[in-house]
């Protein structure tokens, strides 16, 4: 059964070749994900499904540090109120499902399978608020949505996804905009700190906000081939919802005031971004603090007297600190395991063979760099938290690295196309602000606006497409 | 805005002239629920949601210490997948919503929502086996799931509800047996250790039984009206899924064999259990180890110096063990403050006032006896958790005290009857095993086989029903 490494690798397609094979490749032979009898619906395997877990273990804990409670709203939405915020409709009506029959009888009206919940929650909402006293509503919940996309690609487009949806009305505009870029700096912090990603972040243009918001932020990552990816998105409604919905409250003067919305979500996208930032040719690479396995130990002729022994010895002093797998199957080659590993994307592998033991040591290979470190059986606990560490650091670095040289700066159309067709990466232009300009830049060269960065640069006085004066730069790149 | 105690409990129903009332009072008054505009769909809120996280957290850990791992499947099922196993389809198909148009077209196949998961699941299962090593699949899902009752209830019957479902498959039948008592065995647990509520472990008779399994097993517990409630259930299919849906695998003497399965649950419904449970005239009473607040601090004569700011120091000093909130709400008398915290179930309350602080004490009021203590504020760490563990004892005490009272033997009808009309609870009985004494006995007494408890006692030997032999004892009871 054993596969040599040559067999091995050739299973995966070349990254650089064909990016868009190669991640369908990881996707099912890592065993994170699979094609479902649903069309355009996957199942997330346990490999994939404890990188969700963990995503929603730290986000959960930083929402909860600012106050958010978590709750749960039908994922059926009657028709009328989908309705009732006329870009909101507009937006997600041509992508919906609709439950038309239930219970053997066909409903009187159609409910839809929620795209998003703003419209069920604000309806709760209407009918709690009463008084400024019981603001802020800070509400999330994780949950399952549904959008009938045309083309589905797992995790980064898929017909069902599950993600998480904050839902929060307030006092006064400006305590609603705050919490919505509050948000914005998790989100940063979850894909920065937790998947070893660098974002952007910033404001979305008109055109690329979402259905009903008055300002929609985003964190935008870089994937491997350098194309952009929106990973998490923060929207301030204003009173857009409140008012048709009706949400108002007494406020300190003793009048009626409709509250002011937010709403923010990441999902299992994330999921998506993590495989296509981080990997490489040998498979699946993961940063060790979202990673199920963080240091699997492999052990060397391990039919030898004394090494599984030895081996299980290690696991068992690991285990408490780390998530450690022992791989003692004995229908596999050590070459094939050390390949199979390293196509999980398992952050560091340590190999214990009867020399080591008789050497009182260790060898442990690192994922991001292939670098062998001896370590002595007795330092091996700090030493092993020091290298997933810098194993940590480095994956983040790297990246940040790519999008550094993946970045440029376009000071007219020419530019432009230039530097796209050379680095298929992001763009930094100052643009005058026209929907127009924004659209004839996607027709030309398929890149869309990412965002107005926070960090604002002043790359001259002139929109890269029509000339006219602008003030505002804009980062483009082409997305999945 | 304050309230005298005798209007604060007006606005609940009596317990015991109208439980139903009851029980929809605590959960609105409470916000643990709320009633959507969907209908047959509620909104679970802040207070209620907590419930059911800490119900998560608890269960899934005993899960996966038994090895089961977290997975997500889609949502929705192809009709043709429903249709595969027989009894399944015809358990099912009525109370399923089907969407049939999806992406603005009408959909080749219709796609109902999830009513459980054994048909998508057994497809993946299909696809991935291959052998005996692969085995077994321990796989389990937090999700939704949707079943179009026609009367429905918050938390005991909603057309929405959250659960887990597990399904697992085996080589052997005997595991795949273990299994299904070993989850069960989890569910008592969960039930008994964390909601503090007494179960009845046993097999449900033929016609109780899920529809395609070989055998369901139950945790049943009682209301404080004493009707049963079926709590969780865990199921063997045998090979019932396997072959239709083709699931088999390589055995260890080279042979293609089917594999074998089972499948478990737990709801939302434990939220409605714990609820009628523990309730009384007062409003909600909770176990502390479930309860979202353990404890509240209600400051008396807030506004005298010293007072806010000693019951400050005690929060932020009770706050790293224990789950407390201080109530220092300006608009609401004391007394209000401690008829809210009781109607919401918090299991200790602390007051805290100037005479308190001059004897360096505090006094601790017991939720589910009303008991107050004088504690130094020196000792109230150790003294509080010692409080908190003795009401979680005693209020699984008092459920077990009323099961006892209102369980009793019946060796013919008019017993059974007459037992039934005095008590209101479960009723012991021998059983001939015949479904049309079963069904006899349901049209006479409205009462439903619970189980055949694992325990059994020899209550003589004829049916209670037809007086033909019986050798198996039943546990019978009104349900909801």
């Amino acid at each position: 059964m054993s596969k040599n490494k040559e067999e091995f690798v050739k299973e995966i397609t070349n990254i650089d070749e064909d990016f868009a094979q190669w991640y369908t490749d990881i996707v099912l032979k890592a065993e994170l994900a699979d094609y479902s009898a649903t069309k355009g619906c996957i199942v997330i395997r346990p490999y994939g499904y404890e990188l969700w877990e963990r995503i929603q273990e730290y986000a959960d804990q930083k929402f909860k540090e600012t106050g958010v409670k978590n709750v749960s709203f039908p994922s059926l939405i009657p028709e009328s109120l989908l309705q009732k915020e006329k870009d909101h409709v507009e937006g997600f009506a041509p992508e919906v499902a609709w439950v038309t029959n239930a219970g053997g009888q066909d409903l009187d009206e159609r409910l839809c399978i929620r795209p998003t919940s703003e419209t069920i929650i604000s309806t709760m909402y209407s009918k709690w608020l009463t008084s400024w006293r019981d603001l802020p509503y800070l509400y999330n919940q994780w949950c399952n949505v549904l959008r009938w996309e045309k083309e589905t690609r797992p995790f980064l487009r898929s017909r069902e996804f599950l993600w998480q949806e904050g839902h929060t009305i307030h006092e006064t505009a400006k305590e609603a905009k705050d919490r919505t870029k509050q948000m914005l700096e998790i989100y940063s912090d979850v894909i920065e700190n937790l998947l070893a990603i660098p974002v952007i972040k910033g404001l979305k243009t008109e055109s690329e906000k979402f259905a009903g918001a008055e300002e929609t932020y985003t964190v935008e990552t870089l994937t491997h081939d350098g194309r952009a990816l929106q990973s998490g998105t923060s929207h301030y409604f204003g009173q857009n919802f409140t008012i048709p919905f009706d949400i108002k409250f007494q406020n300190r003067d003793g009048e009626q005031e409709y509250a002011y919305q937010t709403s923010w979500g990441i999902s299992t996208r994330l999921i998506g971004g993590l495989i296509m930032a981080h990997g490489d040719n040998r498979g699946l690479k993961l940063p060790p603090r979202v990673a199920p396995i963080q240091v699997v130990i492999v052990p060397i002729a391990q039919h030898k007297e004394g090494v599984l022994e030895k081996a299980n010895e290690l696991f068992e002093s690991l285990k408490t600190n780390f998530r450690v797998h022992l791989d003692d199957r004995d229908q596999y080659s050590t070459g094939y395991k050390f390949n199979d590993w390293e196509m999980r994307g398992v952050p560091a592998r340590i190999e214990l063979g009867p020399k080591d033991i008789e050497n009182g040591k260790c060898v442990v290979v690192r994922r991001d760099t292939g670098e062998k470190i001896d370590v002595a059986l007795t330092e091996i606990q700090n030493k092993l938290a020091e290298i997933l560490e810098e194993i940590q650091k480095n994956m983040f670095q790297m990246c940040l690295d790519r999008m550094k040289e993946k970045t440029s700066v376009a000071t007219n159309m020419d530019e432009f196309k230039a530097n796209l067709e050379k680095d298929q990466g992001l763009i930094k232009s100052m643009w005058c602000g026209s929907a127009e300009c924004e659209d004839k830049i996607h027709e030309e060269t398929g890149a869309k606006s990412r965002c107005l960065p926070f960090v604002q640069e002043h790359l001259g006085d002139k929109c890269v497409y029509c000339g006219k004066p602008a003030s505002k730069m804009v980062v483009w790149g082409r997305q999945y």
